[in-house]
């Protein structure tokens, strides 16, 4: 095989984390609480180490794996992927600064991963425990190549970390073992992962070790998904499955895992919406890789069908627990959510790779409205606890009871048996750096796509860029941007003026420039810059009153509080119950208030609203022809993102407006 | 055994069949329709005659457990109750006029049914053809006491109707037999069916022989319920049964079975809302024989949370398909409510026995309101198909896809394999005369319950009295009440104001009377009757716009459209897609407009609301701070009951008001 051809073939590349440091009021308690807390945290519990919490068994299956501990497998069939986004995570966290005891611990379960791995590459603890001799017979339901692509992006980023091969090394063995067994070509299977996930990772592979192979292979996945004869139904005839029963067929179909027609071919977002938004990822990776126009256009068809009718307002996507998936168009049910943390965290990994090819603000406005609101409400604000389903809306009573709510929980969990979310969310922080900034393909122009506070620095026309943010976002739109330079240069900085924003200022060295000519939401400030030039940057932040589309049956009368990038809800803790029973008036007046000691820092939203005032209590009759009368009630909302982190009570995104 | 004492004990008692012919242009039709159309397709089905319908089995079932045909039996465990609810409707139908050929028909299957008996009295073709001697080994799931009382209800109607002892023999032989092997007394089985039923079956039996004996065993089953040690546990441990996982444990533990306490403990409704409502038919019948207080409270407190808090605006009751349940107060969604016909059908009979025992119209107001909406809803206009749930909203591509919206149907099924709806719905409506007129104990006032065209005979202080009522009811509230008498008679008249007429005038003989005092909602006519006599009742009934409690929450911010008994409904074949957009306004003017070629004729309720005016369609984005323009939309309701007897479409019954 050839060595990498067109690096990426994108217009923008995202910066690498050894180039960003972040320094923000917002972010840094995060990122420091998932590099001082949630990374040993997780450490504990792939140990079996948490008191109370279900057990992982993570690392013990790959020890029986290498023949150094006895015992059963044990964790969902895909428990190894834990690991890799453990490690990952470690990987981002020593991008930002090398640590001596935790590089030991990762070392020490990469040469554990050594010692585990078969001659041949292989490396599975779930076949080589449970099932040996049983590989590659089930790729539809169990993750095989999922987790090898996690612990392949591990690997990279540990890598691309600390320089160390050896993990790389036991990957790229992986990687070529798996490009023995799958492919076009006679004799190989044309089979896929029924979870997408190791098209991505093998373009990332790619990258890190400039090996096209990897790439083809990632190519061959995509392409080969959804052709027929589909290879789901050989493989199901092969172990002599019998056909799913019927309610079964039709909701966990070949859509569930997006295999229901060629890539190319799907025109709306079908199926497990995390599997689904990986896909597109990597589908987008591809794209852009190739210059494959159809397959790019396939992916703007997709996400137009995801975020023009298959997103919630959070930036969660998956309306469904049943397959844990997208159903029909503006079926959004806010009580019944699934919007799995994965999924938006997958949503910002597809919006990220979309930005790089077509520079446009909508998909940083995505990835910005997913990062924090439908990504950070799986984490608590401890860190400790993690949603898995991120409802709009809870009433307790009603969701602790009802069959169909039983994934809807009302509190944070510590950890879970399918402990896929809480490491997905803290390899996404660990690595908020990649997000930030991108440098365009000819290295002239800097893109700033968020407002997060720290250092970008890179080399534009030849000269070494220093720019830093510093700003009290998302809370204030007041963003100072500064330059350091060893000597003028020429350079453009183009800069995301927000969808949310519908004003923006813009100074320049203390003079204003004109912001309203904006180039697919950037505006481009092209000058020859010097040491300690300045950029003031003011966003409006306004309270909006956002509505949804009248299809969208559930948010009929209601509307949802946003300030910048921040979507709001009502809980019971400042409001009372029955929050369905609040109607805010057709023209309210937000007062907007940052309070330092609440909920660690936030803007609250307060009004006054209405709500019945209720005659006699116990007797009121279930149905009255009456007309309830209403009284002026105060109404304050906070950041959905920070819920569920008082007394657990009702909570609503969505309100009734007059 | 003594003979029984007082007879019920019940201050009314209510007309028995071949005292009241129904002649009225509303329902007429439908009684012949069960007549003419439901009993002969019924009795199809059950012979598995009806091509493309999920099979019955019914009578193969009996003829294989009478040894005269060969093979296995086929159909739900409870099987032979849909034979027992045909052949009471039978006897229902046979009490307004005897039939040769379907007597002929009747009286073969009943020898048949006795043939299938065994010599000890045993009669369940379960049992006896799928699992013999297992007889009493899980009372808890496999309905044999609620099959027998089924058999037993049917063999009081037949009796009634024809005077033919037969079938009642049978069935007195079987409860003699079960009277041997339940009871509290040494050696006895201290159980009781999982579904309640025989229990009210059993008062009919001992109503019908004047047995004591079989109301004794009533109330045995009735008092043990619930009982510690609890029985569903011993026969569990009996059958080394294997706890169920705690999931279900929670969902369908005791309370599913109305068997988590004592029955005159229970103070709220829950579990299945059928087994609830027969539960509660027969601690009403035993309150009320035993003259029992404690029990005629647990009804009252049971009564008040059904209708207080847990009963749809139609009548309807279940608001879960999981369980086929209650669930919590107030939480009554209408896109996924239960309302199971069956459950409608049981609260009209618990109101009937309720309203004998405390002359009270808010028993009469629910069962008219479950008859003519949430009852009425499970059958087409041609009688042919049938709902088992009865949504309140539906959106037909969510209610296809969605996995937790499995149950609800968009339109009515010819026949389900689980049949208990429509032959329950049939007896019903055959036996509609029976909850019209009651006569009080002293057998000197007449009650007129329900505005139904026809004639009642009975004794009043020793006189024949033949009344007659006419109508143009639901429509119309505008009624005719006639006398026909051989001599002067002084007896009460007294005749419901429903408790959703505000405004109520009375004349008799042409001559208004003050018809404001009301003793419980009834208004009393006291006098000497002569022969032609008239009451001319002018019930006002405007268009009243409905609105819930405001915890319940699907329903905030709107209304429900009823006029009279009926509940109205907007169906997309009326008022084009997407009915959550439409908006009344807050002092809607509505126009009522009988349609003698709609539905079989039905009055439209038709107003002049709002909806969005769509921008610019395809191109709509889902989240927006715009206010979207609204313009004026016709709106026009139909009755609930006449939903979906049109193109498939949506439909709701809550809309939403200014």
């Amino acid at each position: 095989m050839s060595k990498l051809e067109h690096a990426t073939n994108r217009p923008l590349e995202a910066a690498n984390l050894k180039q960003v440091s972040i320094e923000d009021p917002f972010w840094t308690p995060r990122v420091r609480n998932v590099t001082d807390t949630v990374v040993p945290y997780q450490w504990q519990a792939l140990n079996d180490e948490i008191p109370g919490a279900e057990p992982s068994h993570t690392v013990e299956n790959f020890r029986i794996a290498a023949g150094e501990a006895e015992g059963e497998y044990y964790g969902m069939v895909f428990q190894d992927s834990d690991l890799g986004k453990w490690l990952e995570t470690v990987g981002f966290v020593l991008a930002g600064g090398r640590d001596p005891e935790l590089e030991r611990i990762a070392d020490e379960v990469i040469d554990l991963l050594e010692r585990a791995q078969q001659p041949d590459g292989y490396l599975n603890t779930y076949y080589q425990v449970k099932e040996p001799g049983q590989r590659w017979t089930n790729l539809r339901d169990n993750h095989e190549l999922y987790c090898a692509g996690h612990l392949m992006e591990a690997a990279v980023a540990y890598y691309e970390a600390t320089g160390k091969r050896k993990f790389l090394d036991v990957m790229c063995r992986y990687a070529d073992y798996i490009g023995e067994v799958f492919g076009a070509e006679p004799g190989k299977k044309r089979g896929y992962d029924g979870h997408p996930e190791i098209e991505l990772a093998l373009v990332k592979l790619a990258r890190a070790t400039g090996e096209q192979k990897y790439m083809e292979l990632s190519k061959f996945f995509v392409d080969e998904r959804g052709q027929r004869p589909h290879f789901f139904e050989i493989e199901a005839q092969e172990r002599n499955e019998q056909p799913l029963p019927g309610r079964r067929q039709k909701r966990m179909g070949h859509d569930y895992f997006q295999a229901h027609l060629p890539v190319r071919e799907q025109k709306t977002a079908e199926g497990h919406s995390v599997r689904a938004v990986y896909l597109y990822s990597a589908m987008a990776d591809l794209a852009a890789a190739y210059k494959d126009e159809t397959l790019m256009e396939a992916c703007k068809t997709l996400w137009k069908d995801v975020v023009a009718r298959k997103m919630y307002v959070t930036g969660g996507i998956g309306s469904q627990e049943y397959g844990e998936r997208f159903t029909v168009p503006f079926d959004l049910p806010n009580d019944r959510a699934y919007a799995e943390t994965c999924a938006s965290i997958g949503l910002v990994f597809w919006a990220q790779r979309m930005l790089q090819i077509e520079k446009n603000r909508e998909y940083a406005d995505v990835m910005e409205l997913a990062l924090y609101n439908g990504v950070l409400s799986g984490i608590s604000l401890d860190g400790k606890s993690y949603f898995y389903v991120n409802p709009l809306e809870v009433w307790p009573d009603t969701a602790d009871f009802r069959h169909d709510m039983s994934t809807v929980k009302v509190t944070r969990q510590p950890w879970f048996g399918c402990a896929c979310c809480p490491p997905n969310i803290a390899r996404l922080i660990a690595s908020l750096g990649s997000y930030i900034y991108s440098v365009d393909a000819s290295r002239s122009s800097l893109y700033v796509h968020l407002f997060i506070g720290g250092t970008m620095e890179t080399q534009l026309n030849g000269a070494t860029v220093k720019w830093t943010q510093r700003s009290n976002y998302p809370w204030d739109g007041r963003i100072t941007m500064s330059v350091a330079l060893e000597q003028p240069s020429a350079f453009d900085a183009s800069i995301r003026i927000p969808g949310w924003c519908r004003k923006a200022t813009v100074k320049v060295n203390g003079e204003s420039v004109d912001a309203s000519r904006l180039a697919n939401g950037y505006l481009v400030l092209s000058r020859t810059w010097t040491d300690g030039d300045t950029v003031e940057l003011e966003l409006d932040m306004p309270v909006d009153v956002v509505r949804a589309h009248p299809n969208v049956r559930e948010n009929a009368g209601k509307a949802a509080l946003q300030r910048g990038p921040i979507v709001y809800c009502f809980e019971e803790a400042d409001n009372g119950p029955n929050l369905r029973d609040l109607v805010l008036p057709a023209n309210a007046q937000f007062e907007v208030t940052y309070d330092e000691a609440l909920l660690g820092g936030v803007c609250t939203i307060s009004t006054t609203g209405t709500r019945t005032e209720l005659p006699d209590g116990e007797n009121m009759s279930l149905y009255t022809t009456r007309r309830y009368e209403r009284v002026p009630a105060p109404v304050t909302a906070i950041p959905y993102y920070a819920w569920s982190n008082r007394t657990p009570g009702e909570m609503t995104v969505w309100i009734r407006v007059e």
